[in-house]
Protein backbone atom coordinates (compact mmCIF):
# COMPACT_ATOMS: atom_id res chain seq x y z
CA UNK A 1 0.00 0.00 0.00
CA UNK A 2 1.36 3.28 -0.83
CA UNK A 3 1.96 5.63 1.98
CA UNK A 4 0.23 8.68 2.20
CA UNK A 5 1.60 11.93 2.63
CA UNK A 6 0.73 12.04 6.32
CA UNK A 7 1.87 8.58 6.39
CA UNK A 8 5.30 9.86 5.63
CA UNK A 9 5.50 13.06 7.88
CA UNK A 10 4.56 11.05 11.04
CA UNK A 11 7.47 8.67 9.95
CA UNK A 12 9.53 11.82 9.64
CA UNK A 13 8.80 12.79 12.94
CA UNK A 14 9.16 9.59 14.48
CA UNK A 15 12.94 9.56 12.84
CA UNK A 16 13.36 13.28 14.28
CA UNK A 17 12.73 11.96 17.72
CA UNK A 18 14.97 9.14 17.20
CA UNK A 19 17.64 11.55 16.40
CA UNK A 20 16.56 13.25 19.85
CA UNK A 21 15.12 15.72 17.81
CA UNK A 22 11.44 17.25 18.94
CA UNK A 23 9.10 14.82 16.61
CA UNK A 24 7.49 17.02 14.00
CA UNK A 25 7.21 15.67 10.50
CA UNK A 26 6.37 17.49 6.84
CA UNK A 27 5.76 16.64 3.52
CA UNK A 28 5.14 18.90 0.41
CA UNK A 29 3.04 17.34 -2.21
CA UNK A 30 2.45 18.82 -5.74
CA UNK A 31 -0.18 20.14 -7.56
CA UNK A 32 -0.61 15.96 -9.02
CA UNK A 33 -0.76 14.52 -5.26
CA UNK A 34 3.37 13.65 -5.82
CA UNK A 35 5.82 14.05 -2.61
CA UNK A 36 8.41 16.61 -3.31
CA UNK A 37 10.08 16.73 -0.23
CA UNK A 38 9.90 14.92 3.29
CA UNK A 39 11.23 16.28 6.09
CA UNK A 40 12.20 16.10 10.01
CA UNK A 41 12.59 18.54 12.50
CA UNK A 42 16.52 19.06 12.53
CA UNK A 43 17.12 22.36 14.63
CA UNK A 44 20.13 20.55 17.12
CA UNK A 45 21.55 18.71 14.08
CA UNK A 46 21.89 21.93 12.24
CA UNK A 47 22.27 24.62 14.68
CA UNK A 48 19.16 26.15 12.89
CA UNK A 49 16.48 27.62 15.00
CA UNK A 50 14.77 27.71 11.63
CA UNK A 51 15.66 24.19 11.01
CA UNK A 52 11.78 23.32 11.51
CA UNK A 53 10.43 20.36 9.69
CA UNK A 54 8.01 22.40 7.69
CA UNK A 55 10.16 25.25 6.04
CA UNK A 56 13.09 22.18 5.34
CA UNK A 57 10.29 20.44 3.37
CA UNK A 58 9.22 24.08 1.66
CA UNK A 59 12.53 24.90 0.94
CA UNK A 60 13.66 21.11 -0.86
CA UNK A 61 10.32 21.49 -2.56
CA UNK A 62 11.48 24.97 -3.88
CA UNK A 63 14.87 23.69 -5.02
CA UNK A 64 12.63 20.47 -6.96
CA UNK A 65 10.56 22.59 -8.70
CA UNK A 66 13.21 25.39 -9.31
CA UNK A 67 10.31 28.00 -7.95
CA UNK A 68 10.23 30.29 -4.88
CA UNK A 69 6.57 29.28 -5.49
CA UNK A 70 4.91 26.31 -4.78
CA UNK A 71 1.28 26.82 -6.37
CA UNK A 72 -0.89 24.26 -6.18
CA UNK A 73 1.48 22.41 -3.92
CA UNK A 74 0.25 20.77 -0.53
CA UNK A 75 2.09 21.34 3.26
CA UNK A 76 1.39 18.31 5.59
CA UNK A 77 2.63 18.28 8.98
CA UNK A 78 2.22 16.62 11.87
CA UNK A 79 1.47 19.21 13.88
CA UNK A 80 -0.16 23.23 13.72
CA UNK A 81 2.88 25.08 12.16
CA UNK A 82 4.52 27.99 14.40
CA UNK A 83 4.09 31.85 13.10
CA UNK A 84 7.50 31.37 11.69
CA UNK A 85 6.65 27.97 9.26
CA UNK A 86 3.11 29.22 8.75
CA UNK A 87 4.24 32.80 7.30
CA UNK A 88 6.55 30.52 4.86
CA UNK A 89 3.52 28.31 4.15
CA UNK A 90 1.87 31.99 2.52
CA UNK A 91 5.27 32.85 1.20
CA UNK A 92 5.84 29.86 -1.17
CA UNK A 93 2.01 30.33 -2.11
CA UNK A 94 1.00 26.59 -0.94
CA UNK A 95 -2.56 25.51 -1.83
CA UNK A 96 -2.92 24.15 1.69
CA UNK A 97 -1.69 23.82 4.98
CA UNK A 98 -2.74 19.96 6.83
CA UNK A 99 -1.99 19.43 10.18
CA UNK A 100 -1.89 16.66 12.74
CA UNK A 101 -1.97 17.96 16.14
CA UNK A 102 -3.56 21.36 17.24
CA UNK A 103 -0.31 23.28 19.37
CA UNK A 104 -2.23 25.47 21.73
CA UNK A 105 1.30 26.81 22.83
CA UNK A 106 3.38 27.78 19.81
CA UNK A 107 0.91 27.35 16.82
CA UNK A 108 0.55 30.34 14.62
CA UNK A 109 -2.40 29.20 12.51
CA UNK A 110 -5.03 28.32 15.05
CA UNK A 111 -3.65 29.97 17.82
CA UNK A 112 -1.25 32.55 18.60
CA UNK A 113 -1.02 35.56 16.46
CA UNK A 114 -3.48 33.55 13.60
CA UNK A 115 -0.63 35.10 10.60
CA UNK A 116 -3.14 34.50 8.20
CA UNK A 117 -5.70 36.18 9.39
CA UNK A 118 -3.84 39.27 9.67
CA UNK A 119 -5.17 42.27 7.53
CA UNK A 120 -1.77 42.71 5.43
CA UNK A 121 -1.61 38.71 4.57
CA UNK A 122 -1.09 38.29 1.20
CA UNK A 123 -2.12 34.38 0.20
CA UNK A 124 -4.19 32.81 2.67
CA UNK A 125 -3.78 28.65 2.21
CA UNK A 126 -7.00 26.80 2.90
CA UNK A 127 -6.27 25.11 6.32
CA UNK A 128 -7.43 21.65 7.84
CA UNK A 129 -6.36 20.88 11.02
CA UNK A 130 -6.83 17.77 13.01
CA UNK A 131 -5.75 14.82 10.67
CA UNK A 132 -4.20 12.02 12.81
CA UNK A 133 -4.52 13.92 15.59
CA UNK A 134 -4.17 11.54 18.36
CA UNK A 135 -1.08 9.78 16.28
CA UNK A 136 0.59 12.93 16.28
CA UNK A 137 -0.04 14.43 19.66
CA UNK A 138 1.07 11.14 21.57
CA UNK A 139 4.60 11.50 19.56
CA UNK A 140 5.23 14.81 21.18
CA UNK A 141 3.63 13.61 24.51
CA UNK A 142 6.17 10.63 24.50
CA UNK A 143 9.43 12.35 23.72
CA UNK A 144 8.61 15.32 26.24
CA UNK A 145 7.51 13.02 29.04
CA UNK A 146 10.60 10.42 28.52
CA UNK A 147 12.86 14.11 28.63
CA UNK A 148 11.24 14.82 31.97
CA UNK A 149 12.37 11.86 33.33
CA UNK A 150 15.94 11.84 31.83
CA UNK B 1 36.67 53.92 9.04
CA UNK B 2 35.25 50.68 10.69
CA UNK B 3 31.49 49.97 8.85
CA UNK B 4 28.74 50.22 11.17
CA UNK B 5 26.66 46.23 11.29
CA UNK B 6 24.19 48.89 9.88
CA UNK B 7 26.44 49.73 6.95
CA UNK B 8 27.01 46.00 6.08
CA UNK B 9 23.31 45.20 6.09
CA UNK B 10 23.01 48.40 4.01
CA UNK B 11 25.60 47.01 1.62
CA UNK B 12 24.08 43.92 1.12
CA UNK B 13 20.42 45.38 0.49
CA UNK B 14 21.99 47.36 -2.25
CA UNK B 15 23.87 43.92 -3.24
CA UNK B 16 20.91 42.40 -3.92
CA UNK B 17 18.54 44.90 -5.77
CA UNK B 18 21.79 44.53 -7.84
CA UNK B 19 20.70 40.79 -8.62
CA UNK B 20 17.47 42.03 -9.13
CA UNK B 21 16.19 41.16 -5.27
CA UNK B 22 14.27 42.75 -3.27
CA UNK B 23 16.62 45.21 -1.41
CA UNK B 24 17.08 43.95 2.27
CA UNK B 25 20.36 43.35 3.96
CA UNK B 26 20.77 42.03 7.26
CA UNK B 27 23.75 41.12 9.56
CA UNK B 28 24.22 39.33 13.36
CA UNK B 29 26.54 40.58 15.33
CA UNK B 30 28.11 38.61 18.41
CA UNK B 31 27.68 39.35 22.25
CA UNK B 32 31.16 41.21 21.74
CA UNK B 33 29.61 43.06 18.50
CA UNK B 34 31.75 41.19 16.38
CA UNK B 35 30.00 40.57 12.79
CA UNK B 36 28.88 37.02 12.39
CA UNK B 37 27.05 36.96 9.10
CA UNK B 38 25.79 38.94 6.90
CA UNK B 39 23.44 38.60 4.29
CA UNK B 40 21.49 40.13 1.47
CA UNK B 41 17.59 38.26 0.22
CA UNK B 42 18.16 36.16 -2.47
CA UNK B 43 14.55 34.16 -2.92
CA UNK B 44 15.01 34.35 -6.76
CA UNK B 45 18.64 32.85 -6.74
CA UNK B 46 17.83 30.32 -4.22
CA UNK B 47 14.59 29.40 -5.77
CA UNK B 48 13.61 29.69 -2.01
CA UNK B 49 10.84 32.18 -0.03
CA UNK B 50 12.08 31.62 2.84
CA UNK B 51 15.72 33.09 2.14
CA UNK B 52 15.10 36.80 3.47
CA UNK B 53 18.32 38.41 4.58
CA UNK B 54 17.15 37.99 8.04
CA UNK B 55 16.79 34.11 8.42
CA UNK B 56 19.91 33.62 6.05
CA UNK B 57 22.20 36.09 8.85
CA UNK B 58 20.52 33.66 11.67
CA UNK B 59 20.90 30.37 9.92
CA UNK B 60 24.62 31.75 8.79
CA UNK B 61 25.07 33.18 12.70
CA UNK B 62 23.51 29.57 14.36
CA UNK B 63 26.16 27.64 11.83
CA UNK B 64 29.69 30.13 12.78
CA UNK B 65 28.45 29.71 16.67
CA UNK B 66 27.60 25.70 16.38
CA UNK B 67 24.71 26.59 18.42
CA UNK B 68 20.52 26.56 17.06
CA UNK B 69 20.58 29.37 20.31
CA UNK B 70 21.99 33.10 19.44
CA UNK B 71 22.19 34.36 22.92
CA UNK B 72 23.39 37.57 23.47
CA UNK B 73 23.55 38.30 19.63
CA UNK B 74 21.71 41.15 17.38
CA UNK B 75 20.07 40.86 14.21
CA UNK B 76 20.45 44.09 12.32
CA UNK B 77 18.22 44.46 8.99
CA UNK B 78 17.62 47.31 6.92
CA UNK B 79 13.60 46.44 6.66
CA UNK B 80 11.30 45.26 9.85
CA UNK B 81 11.06 41.70 9.62
CA UNK B 82 7.79 39.91 8.41
CA UNK B 83 6.50 37.28 10.69
CA UNK B 84 8.30 34.67 9.70
CA UNK B 85 11.89 36.50 10.16
CA UNK B 86 10.45 37.84 13.05
CA UNK B 87 9.69 34.36 15.21
CA UNK B 88 12.58 33.18 14.23
CA UNK B 89 14.41 36.01 15.44
CA UNK B 90 13.02 34.69 18.79
CA UNK B 91 13.61 30.99 18.21
CA UNK B 92 17.27 32.04 17.96
CA UNK B 93 16.76 33.99 21.17
CA UNK B 94 18.55 37.15 19.58
CA UNK B 95 19.07 39.80 22.28
CA UNK B 96 18.06 42.92 20.15
CA UNK B 97 16.26 43.48 16.89
CA UNK B 98 17.63 46.59 14.96
CA UNK B 99 15.59 47.87 12.02
CA UNK B 100 15.88 50.28 9.40
CA UNK B 101 12.44 51.19 7.73
CA UNK B 102 8.96 49.75 9.22
CA UNK B 103 7.44 47.86 6.86
CA UNK B 104 3.15 48.73 7.16
CA UNK B 105 2.31 45.75 5.07
CA UNK B 106 4.73 43.01 5.25
CA UNK B 107 5.99 43.56 9.20
CA UNK B 108 5.23 41.46 11.64
CA UNK B 109 6.58 43.31 14.96
CA UNK B 110 5.14 46.93 14.75
CA UNK B 111 2.56 45.82 12.26
CA UNK B 112 0.58 42.82 10.87
CA UNK B 113 0.45 39.63 13.94
CA UNK B 114 2.92 41.51 15.92
CA UNK B 115 4.19 38.15 16.74
CA UNK B 116 5.99 39.55 19.58
CA UNK B 117 3.17 40.75 21.56
CA UNK B 118 0.91 37.49 21.52
CA UNK B 119 1.02 35.61 24.85
CA UNK B 120 2.50 32.44 23.77
CA UNK B 121 5.97 33.85 22.92
CA UNK B 122 8.40 32.91 24.45
CA UNK B 123 10.95 35.06 24.13
CA UNK B 124 10.92 38.59 23.50
CA UNK B 125 14.05 40.28 21.74
CA UNK B 126 14.38 43.99 22.75
CA UNK B 127 13.30 45.93 19.61
CA UNK B 128 14.70 49.31 18.02
CA UNK B 129 12.76 50.41 14.75
CA UNK B 130 14.00 53.51 12.51
CA UNK B 131 17.75 52.96 12.70
CA UNK B 132 18.96 55.15 8.89
CA UNK B 133 14.89 54.92 7.88
CA UNK B 134 15.14 57.10 4.94
CA UNK B 135 18.15 55.42 3.59
CA UNK B 136 16.84 52.19 3.94
CA UNK B 137 13.05 52.93 3.00
CA UNK B 138 14.98 54.68 -0.46
CA UNK B 139 16.33 52.05 -1.56
CA UNK B 140 13.59 49.71 -1.74
CA UNK B 141 11.11 53.07 -3.32
CA UNK B 142 14.05 53.21 -5.80
CA UNK B 143 13.70 49.17 -6.23
CA UNK B 144 9.75 48.98 -7.13
CA UNK B 145 9.81 52.37 -9.01
CA UNK B 146 12.06 50.78 -11.45
CA UNK B 147 10.31 47.38 -11.76
CA UNK B 148 7.32 49.08 -11.92
CA UNK B 149 8.67 51.46 -14.90
CA UNK B 150 10.29 48.07 -16.84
Amino acid sequence: MTPTPMDLALEAARAAAARGEVPVGAVVTGPDGAVLAVAGNQVEADCDAAAHAELLALRAAGAVLGSPRLTGCDLWVTLEPCPMCATAAGLFRVRRVLFGAYDTKGGGIEHGPRVFETAANLHRPEVIGGLREREAASLLRAFFAERRQA
